[in-house]
């Protein structure tokens, strides 16, 4: 139960840390890569060829710009691909349609742009199919979720 | 190994039949649903509800304009929900964002506007997580789109 | 003669109290709740559905993202339902476009994004049809809007 | 109770007939006006200056383009106004913008692009908490709505 | 040979007053006015009405959000009517499309967002039609404009 | 009163022809010139040059895509420039911010997306402020489209 | 002297049949290729790495949605790699800004939506650098472009 | 082999710089010039005409807003031109549309938003066509990125 988090520099570890911190929640294993369709993309291919010998059942990709890397990573794997469309000009839209607009068979999982806790989210939910007890995890996450909104809900919003 | 296939309005069926041809071409069986978060609320609630009773491990909902169904089926299971932005208004770009940009927790697993076919396709490579024999048609599907895209790559342009 | 102001989160407060200053100055009284179409729907339900009890005569609800919040709300009443798109990401292009692109039957009075005075307002127009004391309130309120208006006016501009 | 629908020319008639539609739909009578904020504003305030005596309670105005007529509308009535986005260009983003983004004090109640039917209902939806016959009717409404929906729903989808 | 300079908030000074410092230049005499197409109309519509009576000859009009203020000035005269969008919110194309997209017959001269200066410059040069001497000043501008774009120039960039 | 219609292809004549017609309805002399600030420079500036000696007071250029002619001619001249957007891709986005978002001291006056007949009417009310015959044309003209609407309003709208 | 044109599906010809037509008049011979970074990546590189002894000097790559393909091989090659986005939903919007928003270091010479031609033509630009014969052509082709364009500018336009 | 990079303003010379540096890391000569389409276009017209003479080879041009430089300049000459879109306003939307989408027959080689460095990099691509050894350097270059890549990739990302 291992989850592959990619991205192409280390300055968009910020955003992407997010993803981290949700699959930390949830006990689900996962190594960071810095890694770039463009830049080294032999390196890119092959770690994504070894995905299964490295255990990964689910791939994060963040990028921004022309984001290339979350769909260039679907077109090497039939593992689920999840894509964070990073900001990093016009406010993440370039991002996003980079990502999301894959053509016929090849898939991206797209969230929302800079949201990479909803990334290691769909990730565990993805896993739960397979792993039960992070159906028992995410039943308990949700509960926690409602209990904690509802205890700020009650406190009520002050103007 | 069912995947529901959830829209909100007859009319959208020629855009969303793309998921259930692609689910067909792998053998996963599903169940289609016309639901709508807004008309008949309490009736998405119950098949969402239901959904590990009626066998359901993911699910595939398509919208269009203020696209809330695959977000509100979100928030009610921890399933994974592939979300399909269809084309009304604007080019589909309110479709779009009303789906990807879900809030923290609450992920969307979005595709390409009008793109069910690829929701179909995700949806068959989360299940091959857990279901082998879904990975090695995986394989043979991709084998056979690079064959056949190399026949007719080899075929030519012919301007 | 009760409003209920409805929106997502904490963080969101700012951005409504907008609202709650226009009802003050009407003398509306009103109440706000923090509530989610994601995260405690049942909750949100309880308290639409309860909305006559509590007296409530129009809802005025904000949100950011793919804001479903307005929409669903209208979904679950036939009271009036203002939408105030909440400006978090993309300009707040994308919560306008998930508030107001609403289905037809169900639809949402959605006012300019971060704008929750103008749903305020909107509340107090839309209750005058019924308490003609806040008819004669509008109107000294234009009074007074064009008198300070026009001294501001008469001063002006310096360049 | 008496709704204006106001527009500012013949060939937006088919769009705008949805308002009637629905406003019919409730038995709430109405009146339709070709006028125009640019071409004929004194006729435009003669007409809102009488909406008291004409028995109007709620105004729907539908443009196109730089739509400036609902909003000048508000600025001369206190009455809720209901503003609907026609497409004329730019896929009816123009239009939208120009009617949503009022500034403070004088909100335009904005529906989605051309769906003038959601103002008609909106129209109906404000008009029911001075009138409590339309509330019944509402409530009709949404449960012939739903069992319509239903019913629709229960005959499938068909790939 | 006077300008009248309107717009709708104090706040808005600054932007504005670009187009004083280009008729400054000039020599044209100018008068700013605050006043809103919907706060006091019927001030606006004096201050138009007797626009030849006060002498001007060229209106320029600055306004944000869902500026209607340029194009309800455009309708009440027949004097050439500039318009600033002004950026308040979504980067200014709100306000761009509300000034700039008018119905047929009754244009507004827009010019970009935030961009006043340059409507001061148009209004000279409308002006310089009728006044032969500002003619010979846009001259002597122009030439200064390059003279000293070509100083600029020679110094070179450095990196 | 001689007025430059300028534009790049003879595929634009349709959407330019409102101009003329424009200004023929006030017997504005016109010349039509097809001309490109990239194709064919020098004839341009040569005609820009030699506009005073052909008795040209206003220049309408229309252009689409990255529309480049405008502003080009309104860097050639002190005339007053009116640009026209044409819609060739982009719903005419790309064409409106090319003409219309000109650096400080250069300015076109931008009317809508393929709106040629208000470039022709903002030319005449230009040249009013010169020509007083005009002036009383543009009263007239004023008159009948008022008399002309309210004989349609008349007619009433119906559904 | 020769130019790889590339792109993705067959369906794409029409569009891509520009940059031929181009190559074609200045005597620039081409090879045209269907491949795709997505589908079989591997013919690709392979393609690309041969781009030398194929004897390759620029290459042409045409794509929509999600346009990866410019991108991708821009990554393979050091040959000056030009990017055609092709309108397949947004208007070409999503295509465009996934080849002209490349991150730094591997750049992708973008031309406009659908402009297949002008690819072409950058590519005989380009080629102009090294092989002076094509500068003779570009030579005559600008001057038959202006003559023949003076030719249609000369027999005017006509409303 | 020499490089002109041209701009419009003293302000634009932080964005363009990276085009600088592009050319020094491969030892090519460039000379930066200050010029304008609408301000000096006489001038820019001497140095684009004298770029053989001058030795130029490829020309580099950023402009803000609407950007007409690159797309001038291209019209000047048959020299490959490089557009650089600068965001001065609208997050560079404008400035890109201005230089992307040119007309038939005179294409810009569009690099993304403010990315200068890019446009040295591309210019060193074209140029490696005829000097050998840049395509040398370039492929030292992508080496060395490749490395460096592979370092900050293998210390990893850390959370």
């Amino acid at each position: 139960m291992k989850v592959a988090i990619i991205f192409g520099s280390k300055s968009d570890t910020d955003i992407m840390k997010g993803a981290a911190k949700a699959l930390k929640e949830f006990g689900v294993e996962y190594e960071a890569y810095i890694l770039s369709a463009h830049r080294v993309p032999e390196r890119l291919v092959e770690v994504i060829n070894n995905a299964d010998e490295r255990g990964f059942e689910c791939i994060i990709a963040g990028a921004g710009l022309a984001a290339h890397l979350p769909g260039v990573i679907a077109s090497l794997t039939t593992l689920p691909v999840i894509g964070v469309p990073i900001n990093a000009a016009l406010n993440g839209l370039d991002s996003l349609l980079s990502i999301v607009q894959m053509p016929k068979s090849i898939p991206v999982a797209t969230v929302g742009i800079n949201n990479s806790y909803n990334a290691g989210m769909l990730a565990v939910q993805i896993l739960a199919l397979k792993y039960k007890e992070l159906n028992e995890k995410l039943k308990v996450y949700r509960k926690n979720m409602k209990e904690k909104f509802i205890e700020e809900s009650e406190k009520g919003a002050e103007f």
